[in-house]
């Protein structure tokens, strides 16, 4: 701002325009000015007079110093890329996550993002660049080829402002500590801001790579060593600066790499992905917590899951199915543990002889998506933990996953004290403790639990041969919290109305969307079964993260819907 | 039913009871009965125990035969899975697209949907079975180990039972035309029924498997050979007996191909899956043509493409994300080429010069789909071809993909006499032309059209530097129609403001929904480039499928939300 407005005050003076301050004269003639206002316009004259000269002087040194400037083409604001027409330069960008030691001292040329940039001297300014989960030291010297001017400039670049660098590859004197490449550093050479941040940011993207506040610290103004607490809703207001955080790349990162070890190890056993409604014309499983759509001259609803269509599927030919898809939970909960929207990773298939084939598979499955993260997301995974501390996931270390029935896990809450009803559906707590005890007598965070009380099960589940109070139905847990449900489903019409009219209240198998799926296995549908996980549940307690909204890049819940 | 209805009337009969007839006598002792009564009541007696006789006969002879059926444990019906426990035999079941002249004169299990049974004579049955793309031909013969019970029972199986098989292969004499699998057939010897089908479903899966009727011929009862004609809308009913149809397997076994080779290809290109939010606080891209969903209480609206949050990844330093993912329009259209819900793949990506990079990314993104569809799907694809009778789709021979400004799509479309607006967009009539134009000259079916008028453009298109009219946006087209749309974006929040404010209505920027979007680019947000692109879209175009409906499993439209 200060050039524009210096320079149009500066203008009219520098002309040496000599009649200006007569002009009171003539438009007061009746008066006539007194002595003490004259002399106060001739001092006014003086002064004024003198800071023109010293503008004009200003100027005319910046000028020179413009012209002398020998870096004046190596610096400076790119225009908007796309307002003019500029034909490609064709220069190879570098990807730091590229870069080795056998580019030392070789010249580079790269577009990064200003994490932060400080002035050192008249000679001398830092700056740490950044792509995604890599930062670098970048260092602009002046020199005999490099003007004072271009350091200055270079160091009060605001920071997240998207820079283009034409820079020498250098081994440091000493390993740079503060940034993720410690064994190289860019001598500047060249440096234009593409896109310019501006300089008040609503939060500080290293606010934003700290762990969120512990419950009950968010009254607090700032945490111990000084700097600001930044509470979760402030983050998840400016989420697009949140996510600027390197842990939550990395996040996300790993969260993509669950689904695509889960898409391809399905796809590898004979699965075909597929794509089912989530606008459905009646409410999915059960009349609570949908929700509702105007959709042209009728209701629609919002579907819970790909539940009744995966099986409609099986009925279909389709002999094994998966999908990752949105699924919506109208629950008024608020909750570290609920979402409205999240990510369904969802499968269903047919079996030949016993449920337990699929709770193999499933059991395989998710040992597939763990062993691979361990194996391609461990420096994702490291970068998280240094800000969520956690133990890292034990998995079981014979490869055989621990397959309790629900009933030895009733079992063994109670000889630990719990008072567990075996008829009624574990709480969160009992769950959680009962993670505790199965880690200290498996040692492993992941285990299956088998046979889950009918009472606590939807319509669609299979009763239990051996027990008419039990079921073909599982859960698997993590760290001792349920991320997968399924269940050996019914696949007879006939008996399949006799449970839904034996609920409590009961399903009409008539109602709307109800009607074609019981109708689906009137027509020769092979016994299946199936589950879905919570892909952010997966990735909360993988990480160890203390809420769920951490691993949604725009989560939902009852107060919010945006960004 | 008949077996029923014969025992209780037999019964009281078959017991002797000579005292019955006499009944009457002391209820009517005034009267008494006549003589012709009495005859009648006599002949009725002689009757009723004749036939008690022939049916008491008739049952030992069955028991008899039951007893001396020498299969009577190898055909049957199998109790419902999952309702008693059954030691699982753990017999290694077979799949049939695995079975090679290897396995001939094995012996092998496998569980298949009975695509049609017959007896041809009393010591002779056929079945086709069928596993999703594969069929073969059973044969069910008396022998000396093999009963003609059993022959007749297996003949009589319901069309679409899952049955579980257990039989010898065996090469057929000469090759079998009516199977996939005509080197190989099944000599049965054991056969249960695992899931009865009814005898009588609401459309026959062979119906399905001819191809939809030409529009006009819909009102006519049957083919010209004459079978019956079903419509669309009775498919769509029926649609998972409809879905079982092969070339419905082969059409969503591509689909899903599509989805895995673009997943693929950009993850090997450095992207990173996202998952964006359906729910969103305020209208899209524009008013018009949103669901509304009532989100506890206030309004919600359902995301018409993930385009402004895909956007905020990359200006939160995201480099290149994509996302496959429903999308919602409520646009009262009934067409067929419109659906209301339908499977958006998107991507959002930096570039460093000039975004005709992200064209070349796109156009070697769908060549790798294309070639991988060829090379990975022929079969399918040739499925599917055998029903709807379309040309093979024809690649750029050069491998390059012809690239038009939009300003010459409009040279060609004149100089053939066509009539077009270089300010408008064009129409699918004129679109649908230009492909058999660009196909005449370049011989390919895949093509680009780039520099499109700014005026029919989103907000959010950068306008062309070259040209105020025109902008940095693509549309890429098979078969002549669009498949892709795509720009460069705004990434510059003033500028941007500005292009909102100039559109006639505007767009407001502080609108909800609005405002974080347009803020996010205050923080230094790099250059990028996109495309959406529609599923079914791309399926319908490469298969040619006569409606967009049979590209989707479940598809919804104003009219259509079931099943």
């Amino acid at each position: 701002m200060a050039p524009q407005e210096e320079k149009p005050a500066a203008a009219p003076v520098a002309t040496n325009e000599q009649t200006l301050p007569e002009r009171p004269k003539e438009e007061d003639a009746a008066k006539g000015p007194s002595k003490s206002a004259l002399k106060k316009a001739a001092k006014e004259k003086e002064k004024a007079e003198k800071a023109a000269k010293r503008k004009a002087e200003e100027e005319k040194q910046k000028q020179q110093q413009e012209a002398n400037d020998i870096s004046k083409d190596d610096y400076g604001d790119l225009p908007m890329l796309g307002s003019e027409v500029v034909k490609p330069s064709g220069l190879k960008r570098v990807h730091l996550h590229n870069l080795t030691e056998q580019e030392a001292d070789q010249t580079i040329v790269f577009r990064a993002t200003v994490h932060n940039a400080r002035v050192q001297s008249a000679k001398l300014a830092f700056l740490v660049l950044g792509q995604r989960l890599q930062t670098i030291q970048a260092v602009v010297a002046a020199s005999e080829t490099l003007s004072r001017q271009m350091v200055k400039w270079a160091g009060g670049i605001n920071a997240e402002s998207t820079v283009l660098v034409h820079g020498l590859v250098k081994k440091p004197l000493e390993p740079v500590k503060s940034t993720t490449i410690s064994n190289l550093e860019i001598h500047i050479r060249k440096i234009y801001t593409i896109a310019k941040a501006e300089p008040q940011l609503p939060m500080q993207v290293e606010d934003a790579e700290r762990p969120l506040p512990a419950e009950g610290a968010e009254a607090q103004q700032q945490e111990d060593d000084g700097r600001p607490i930044v509470k979760l809703d402030t983050r998840l207001n400016n989420r697009t600066i949140d996510l600027r955080g390197m842990h939550n790349q990395a996040i996300f990162t790993i969260k993509d790499g669950v689904c695509a070890l889960f898409s391809e190890y399905l796809r590898d056993h004979g699965f075909v992905g597929v794509q089912t409604p989530k606008l459905i014309g009646g409410a999915s499983e059960s009349g609570a917590s949908v929700f509702e759509v105007k959709y042209f001259n009728q209701k629609a609803f919002l579907a819970q899951s790909p539940q009744l269509h995966k099986q409609m599927l099986i009925a279909s030919r389709f002999e094994k199915v998966f999908e990752i898809c949105p699924v919506f939970r109208a629950e008024n909960s608020n909750t570290a543990r609920h979402l409205t929207e999240f990510t369904g990773l969802d499968l269903e298939t047919t079996f030949e002889e016993d449920y337990h084939e699929v709770v193999e598979l499933l059991e395989n499955l998710l040992l597939h998506i763990f062993k691979g993260l361990k194996a391609k997301y461990a420096r994702e995974t490291a970068l998280v933990r240094s800000i969520y501390h956690v133990d890292e996931f034990k998995l079981p270390e014979a490869g055989q996953v621990p397959r309790l029935s629900f009933a030895e896990g009733v079992k063994m809450l109670r000889e630990a004290g719990v008072d567990v009803n075996e008829n009624d559906d574990l709480s969160t707590p009992d769950e959680k403790f009962l993670g505790k005890l199965v880690l200290e007598k498996y040692g492993t965070d992941f285990y299956v639990l088998d046979q889950f009380p009918l009472g606590v099960r939807p319509f669609y589940t299979m009763p239990s041969p051996q027990d008419p109070t039990k079921s073909n139905s599982y859960d698997f847990f993590m760290r001792g919290q349920e991320i997968l449900s399924g269940a050996q489903r019914v696949h007879d019409a006939e008996f399949l109305k006799k449970r839904m009219l034996a609920l409590d209240p009961p399903v009409n198998p008539e109602g709307p969307g109800i009607k074609e799926y019981v109708d689906s296995f009137r027509y020769g549908c092979p016994p299946h079964a199936g589950a879905g996980m919570g892909l952010e549940r997966i990735v909360m307690l993988w990480l160890g993260l203390p809420n769920i909204r951490l691993a949604q890049l725009f989560p939902r819940d009852p107060n919010r819907l945006a960004p």
